[in-house]
């Protein structure tokens, strides 16, 4: 029966699929899937750290250009990114799936085989969930994170002259997914097409340096970029009550953005600003620390770039390569973009 | 503007308006919302409970019969009731809501209106959640609770020779959901077609009763009813390894129930066998503390009743008024009803 639907399988035995594969309860796990509720016995001296995000079919993915398998990653890479914002490690996640009836159960099986490498890689088990028919699909994770008391970084705590960094490249996943709702067959695409692709599909959560950054105290602030530098950075300057310079040719790029943007006529930085999705870190730093940020990015710790500073003066202003203010006029991803009537 | 759209608001503003109500932290409560994810200081000797659930528009609930505030009040009930059903106090949550686009701004403030209430009475606190749009509305909670150690009530435990009870009347959500999909005018309904009505959409979780039992000791395994009880008790018998008499005439009925499946011609105890969502506590007690519990129950502190007897030999038997088993057809409800192709 290897093509079974969810509602010829039926809830329970999918539920008994499902909890077949439940990983073994770890130490501080006393109660893990099967009964009403997790029970978890927290370490002594550590804080817990809560998010909750949740993919939407046709809002947050296609299921033509995103398989299954790609969901469950990308809820998963998207849900540790902001334990990873905050300097925490990811402990135990909750799974919400809504699936339409007509799903084989085979391709249910493959969203959670997604979310298994990165709850590998990061020591995250699955310890409860629920599963609801829907009209469409839905991935939703609530991830349980814990962090040494003293050690997590706000998006509050930057100061006026802190440096300003950002972690990886930006305005990849924007790219890619342009590419992607194109709908390209495999012949037509080259490596950097593949390349901007699974950094839309498959994003990295920067666990490890965020753990870095804050076990080593060198981040003042700290977020995720999930909505465009753009965005996410004057949330981080409202939170702190500061304003930023951000340098504008100094922003990250990738070779494989540069080239596309090449080929389409487009700026390669409007990517960087205001694309959605990078899963980047963006924290500050403050100027006693900044050498030893340098050393860790020198030495291939973290894969890091200064790209502005943090200014007493509010508001955000871009400064390009002569220190002059500019104006741009690209905005950061926002949902539900108000209409023009204003 | 009292009648914009989400997608006329735009997110950031519908965000800013869910901030503007955010409960004052407590004591444990080191990050609230706004951040990329919330903090919390774990109290000394406590464990920590988890769950998660979500109601889905068209399968779990109908606009035509739930306004947006019982939306919000009966996903807060759901929540509440698996923490009851551990023994345990609640203590935060997560709100995730999938909204569609053309939804009111004030319908949308109305289901954090609806989470109020059981919020307030059982101190319960929003710390974070996400906003999604949706192609149609789907609202989450994942909930936190906390029991001090070793006061825990799981599903296993029930040994053979442990009396059944559950709290509360059977049915009364079944057919408080006949009730509603036929839409009566608010003048047809008598005052028992509103107590079915009331008891579906927004049902009472049993948080108190499960605290009783817990810190008293009382129960040996617990969990709620939401599938109905012949699905629950057999979720029950399984984790505990026992089996089950349950006495069929012994099921706590309600009078508007006893009156409605009268006026149908139908049996009410078919209602309190399958009709799910009753969010009632089934639980199982010692015979050297049931003494305890009908003390409880006759000072008031605690609405329950004796309906069975676990048993060392498996499976679930339907005993009447002189003690013969009986054969029952009907069964708990489960979601994607499989096809009777087998």
């Amino acid at each position: 029966m290897p093509d079974l639907t969810v509602s010829q399988s039926g809830e329970r035995e999918l539920l008994k699929k499902i909890f077949r594969k439940r990983p073994a309860p770890s130490s501080g796990l006393l109660v893990g899937m099967g009964d009403d509720a997790a029970v978890v016995r927290p370490k002594k001296g550590r804080e817990l750290v809560y998010t909750t995000d949740t993919l939407v079919e046709n809002i947050d993915f296609s299921l033509k250009y995103f398989s299954y398998r790609q969901i469950g990653e990308k809820a998963m890479a998207a849900n540790l990114s902001d334990i990873a914002a905050m300097g925490a490690d990811p402990i135990y996640f909750l799974l919400t799936l809504g699936i339409p009836s007509y799903t084989p159960v085979k391709e249910v099986m493959k969203i959670f085989e997604g979310l298994r490498p990165l709850g590998k890689k990061f020591h995250t088990d699955l310890i409860g969930g629920d599963l609801s028919e829907a009209p469409f699909l839905f991935v939703g994770l609530s991830m349980i994170g814990e962090v040494k008391a003293g050690e997590k970084v706000l998006r509050k705590g930057a100061k006026p002259g802190d440096f300003l960094y950002v972690t990886g490249t930006l305005g990849d996943s924007r790219a890619g997914l342009e590419i992607l709702k194109k709908n390209p067959s495999l012949s037509e695409t080259s490596s950097s097409f593949k390349f901007l692709m699974a950094r839309h599909l498959t994003p990295a959560p920067r666990v490890e340096e965020g753990r870095l950054l804050s076990k080593q105290g060198l981040a003042t602030a700290m977020m995720d970029i999930s909505d465009g530098i753009t965005t996410d950075l004057v949330n981080l300057t409202d939170a702190s009550g500061v304003g930023a310079d951000l340098l504008i040719d100094e922003l990250p790029l990738s070779a494989p953005l540069v080239r596309y943007a090449k080929r389409r006529n487009k700026n390669p930085y409007s990517y960087a600003l205001s694309g959605g999705e990078d899963f980047e870190l963006l924290f500050t730093v403050s100027p006693k620390s900044v050498n030893r940020v340098e050393n860790l990015i020198r030495s291939g710790k973290i894969k890091a770039k200064a790209v502005g500073k943090m200014t007493l003066k509010k508001g955000l202003r871009y400064i390009d390569k002569e220190g002059r203010k500019i104006i741009i006029k690209e905005k950061g991803y926002e949902h539900f973009i108000p209409r023009s009537n204003e």
